[in-house]
């Protein structure tokens, strides 16, 4: 298994305090220590930093924690390996572009008798993770029902690769972030929750390091912040379980559709 | 215009010494204050650093400059915008998938009247640069000649790339580092030069920062790595300077064609 953290905000906003917490369960207080990474849309613009150590380790998680990037959407992933070795072409996040934008994956769960299902041609793995699969037989069912233009209406996109994740979660365990650079999307089969910030903003407290952040000082009154992760990772907020099945699309924040 | 850097070794090396001169021109000495990108390949594995700040001020490329990612192929760039405002989205190399593999793009030089010639549908450019452009046209191109699977001869690929540049060397300068994962190429226009260091090593000294590194300390007599760039970044060896529109390609270190 695995744990996963994403961001959607109206604002440029650093993730620093909830990766500050994710990592920990990098080898700390938690068991995946078989790599992680973090992706972070600025605009359109994306970029990935991965590691195929424990993020409890890395140096590049504590630059990550360290310096902090300004984000709209954000998906980050740690990682205990079970299909396909401890190596950087199985570390989640996943990229491809497709419509002009870059889409980001991550998973977290197991899938079993995949391969008659998931035979992909325009997008293939480059790793050997049944995540990494799933993500391209996704996107190449998307190629398949709207073609190479990006449609006009992407919620109808977002509907038909809910259908799909319906179909995954048939074969095991499939949590799942996905974006295109817009939209957010979480679809749970087990352990998803989110919250969503906004003012009054009021202070909170890691589970996994004594870190407190008052987040009144960190953010203006317009602010919308939504994260979501595997487990809450504070104590002193309320966190919205998912139900098995049950997806949400975010947008700059907000919750748009389910 | 920009810098470009790219390596290919037998065995993982760092770039850690190249780098360090080349992220000098990036605000120090020269004008490449427009962001930065160097791209790993470990295995089959990818990872990109970008920054859209200058390399010589990026807290990213001084984790770049300090720790060592041991690497088969390397590619850098760093960015004096022409085409394309200053963004991360806009910020070299360019990544895509194709055939089960990353590959991975960076252009120095301009062109002009291009919008005719590169249509494109099954590989879209993110940002607004002519040479994101450039490097989807040209898999474009690649997919239509060989179709979706991997053919077994790689070289008649690089050759018809190279057949490609040639095209685009018609719109204006066109430098550009390539690679798979598998094989480095290098295409001149007009500033592009490589140096092949193997057994007996000896020392070599940075033009653009007062560093000396000895290589037979860092390095075993095995060893052969092949190093490229836009100019030379020692003064005390030969490098090789390409013609126009001469291209070369190298493997595990080795020129393998050209």
């Amino acid at each position: 298994m695995c744990e996963l953290l994403a961001m959607s905000a109206n604002v440029p906003t650093d993730i620093v305090f909830s990766f500050t917490g994710l990592a920990e369960r990098g080898g700390v207080t938690g068991p995946h220590v078989d790599g992680w990474g973090i992706s972070f849309y600025e605009g359109k613009g994306n970029r990935t930093f991965k590691d195929a150590c424990p993020s409890s380790e890395s140096h590049i998680a504590e630059l990550i924690k360290s310096y902090p990037i300004k984000s709209e959407i954000v998906i980050s992933h740690i990682r205990q390996a079970n299909r396909g070795c401890v190596s950087l072409v199985n570390t989640h996040p996943f990229s491809r572009e497709l419509w002009g934008r870059y889409w980001t994956y991550a998973h977290n769960g197991q899938l079993t008798g995949y391969l008659d299902k998931f035979k992909v041609s325009r997008f293939q793995p480059v790793g050997y993770t049944d995540s990494e699969l799933a993500f391209c037989w996704i996107l190449e069912s998307v190629v398949k029902q709207f073609g190479e233009q990006e449609p006009d209406d992407l919620n109808a996109v977002f509907d038909y690769i809910a259908g799909l994740a319906d179909e995954i979660r048939q074969l095991g365990v499939f949590n799942m972030l996905l974006s295109n650079g817009v939209d957010l999307m979480a679809y749970c089969t087990n352990n998803l929750c989110h919250i969503t910030r906004r003012a009054p903003f009021g202070k909170a407290t890691l589970i996994d390091t004594d870190v407190v952040i008052d987040f009144s000082k960190e953010t203006t009154p317009n602010d919308v912040v939504t994260v979501i992760a595997t487990r809450p990772l504070t104590n002193n907020e309320n966190w919205v379980v998912l139900n098995p099945g049950e997806w949400k699309l975010f947008r700059k924040g907000e919750l748009i559709r389910s």
